[in-house]
């Protein structure tokens, strides 16, 4: 497909500028979710089976995701690629406006949260820890937990906080 | 309309996650448009008049862009919001992104190219340029050309390198 302008905006735009695409990425990227069936039963939005198809086939075609080879009868499973990884400050700075902007549950609120907290090297700490999980490289030694396991008790803990104070 | 979840990312996307209204709001911020006929004259990509309404008003309904009042056969000027203005650093991650992983043409990469040597202080001052000219703020002092005229003259430059490459 020709791109509408030479604008890299308008080129991302093309690619990303869709809701459910970007919904799909978020849940590769955070709940590391592989699998068609996982990527449907756990969508928080309630994707339909027949978007999900068409978006993880556009997702594909635009180098975004590969579709690991599957034997008959196995699941094939979604990774992402380094474009696709790429993509996580996109995710981010839209987050990010949605915590500024916008209502939503607190436990997710804590995650964006942190995100923002942390700065620019968390979030470089976060795509080096997708390619170990997506494209097999070498795992960084780091101390403690590692940056999705933080961004999983973020989550925890604002859960937890907003039921006591429910109380 | 209820979000379909309570993340920010989704809540991020149900307004801005749509090609068209991302690049309505790009023309507002890079290009100055205000107005309906120049927003459709002027838009790279040819985005259909109808379409171009109906953006404008979920943006307006979103609280990202203020329609100014008009007079009876007058034309309404259209501001961004401080939410509007906040977009910003989501339409610079998806230039970014459409940088490194997409073809266009040299001078349009240039501004991106230019936002992304100066780093997130510029990005900065282009919002605050825009509480300028969209809020009325009292404008910041600065030596030498303002945030917006350097992206001119970037873009500029890579159209004459660009032109002197084919000669």
């Amino acid at each position: 497909m020709e791109p509408r302008s030479g604008c890299p905006v308008n080129a991302a735009i093309e690619v990303l500028g869709d809701r459910w695409s970007l919904l799909v990425l978020r849940d590769v990227i955070f709940s590391d979710r592989r699998y068609f069936r996982a990527l449907l039963t756990g969508s928080a939005e309630g994707i339909a089976s027949n978007i999900l198809a068409d978006r993880l086939v556009r997702l594909v075609e635009a180098g975004i995701l590969a579709r690991g080879t599957a034997a008959r009868g196995q699941r094939a499973r979604y990774s992402l690629t380094e474009a696709g990884i790429q993509t996580l400050p996109i995710i981010h700075a839209l987050g990010n406006w949605g915590l500024d902007w916008r209502e939503g549950s607190a436990e997710l609120r804590g995650r964006q949260q942190l995100m923002r907290d942390e700065g620019p090297a968390f979030i470089e700490d976060l795509m080096d820890e997708l390619r170990v999980r997506h494209l097999g490289a070498a795992p960084k030694p780091h101390d403690g937990p590692g940056p999705f396991e933080r961004l999983d008790a973020a989550q925890t803990a604002a859960a937890e906080q907003q039921a006591a104070d429910r109380r």
